[in-house]
């Protein structure tokens, strides 16, 4: 199955369990929606947002905890039975706000971050990978 | 300036920007529309994702160029003339591109993901910090 | 005190611990002793060193565990109360079996990397940073 | 081949290098000299040992190299023609140098955060992994 099935899937998913209410929370949030709720969280505290550096040691440690996530169900690495059992879905969580509470407190804006980073990829590494046949993708159009 | 003041500038000045059409794309994107516009990009390759493991390497590498820039700007190392001359801004657009990479690639919902962080820190971590006063966030609010 | 200074009291107090036996093991290793004594626990077990991807991610989450430490003592995260009480040296300690398992499953020599890297720093980077006075580094040696 | 096997080859490659003197330093280091040499080359500089959250980014962005070469040899991610020709060797020369950095700046000895984190793989993860059965320690032994 190819990506663009899985994450059509997804989608279907989505919208399913929107039926049937199953999910907690079946929004879709936009980036503004959560750069506000990360900053409402952070200014309920006197502390604020961490200077760029201890940011960036936060940012560290997240990426730390999912290397183990990873490593233990992708990799050689079997966790201690005193380990959390977090997913690779919560680290991913935890990155998510941790990139946005970097962008919030340098005020830059996730979405413009995130279209210039795509314009620079879907222009400058264009023929850096095989590109698929044209009917390699009607295929996968099709599944 | 707290940061509400800030973040609410950036969204004043995006609007204003809005209006005389200064930037390239001032689209806010949703969650759904990010994880779209990467499937899409990596989908026309034969490659593909990549592994969990490779995914990972990738995402530690883009946090060290994140490191690198921060260090320069806000830490004690001068960068080498040779160089590259990205910016912090590059850089966690870097960061978000691998993350829905990854995302994508284990069939992961960014928005569920990121409000599961969320609720999370709302509940676990609220009295981690120090508590502005009633009246501190009162001020804020005005500004 | 200049980081000479420290580094030649390091030296006296190993000295000195020596003669009254406190410390646990005041031994000084060198790079084939390290190298043997991480193959010999590595070797007991069937598992034996792990591929290099799965390798990294290890080094990637022993290097968060520096970072929350680190952040916790210089940087403005305090650590939860049900948080491991580990030291930077601990964490240091750490990332040196990760690195030497690492040079250990790739047949590389840690003395010879070492080495290389050395050289490359004290001709390369000769004038990256700012050159103390000659009476500058003459007053150092004196203290 | 055993990894035993591999680092007998290795110190026997180290002793057969010496006599034809092919190598630029053979030298066996012990941690002590490396902590003295690295100290030599950043007394030099007026601007000494970085803070340790500015030496906590620059190793992290240390280990994004080494994630890069890692990746590039063993994982899924082609280089750049642009990108630099280092090798995994390089990357874990500029690790040690920044470890040991990171201790010298804080007085830790290299010797004995080796040895303290040793005798706690020795200890406490005795029964961590598999073991091997009697029979093919001596095997490992023989080859």
């Amino acid at each position: 199955m190819s990506n663009h099935t899985l994450l059509a899937n997804m989608k279907i998913g989505k919208v399913i369990n929107k039926g049937v209410s199953s999910m907690a929370d079946p929004k879709v949030y936009n980036t503004v929606e959560m750069q506000d709720r990360v900053d409402q969280y952070i200014s309920q505290f006197k502390e604020g947002y961490f200077s760029p550096l201890s940011m960036l040691a936060r940012f560290t440690e997240e990426i730390g905890e999912l290397a183990r996530e990873v490593n233990h169900v992708y990799g050689e690495k079997p966790k201690k039975t005193s380990e959390d059992d977090n997913t690779i879905e919560d680290e991913l969580g935890d990155l998510l706000f941790v990139t946005i509470s970097f962008a919030n407190s340098l005020n830059i804006d996730i979405s413009e971050a995130f279209n210039r980073a795509m314009s620079k990829f879907e222009t400058r590494d264009k023929d850096r990978w095989t590109r698929k046949e044209q009917t390699e993708v009607e295929k996968d159009e099709q599944n």
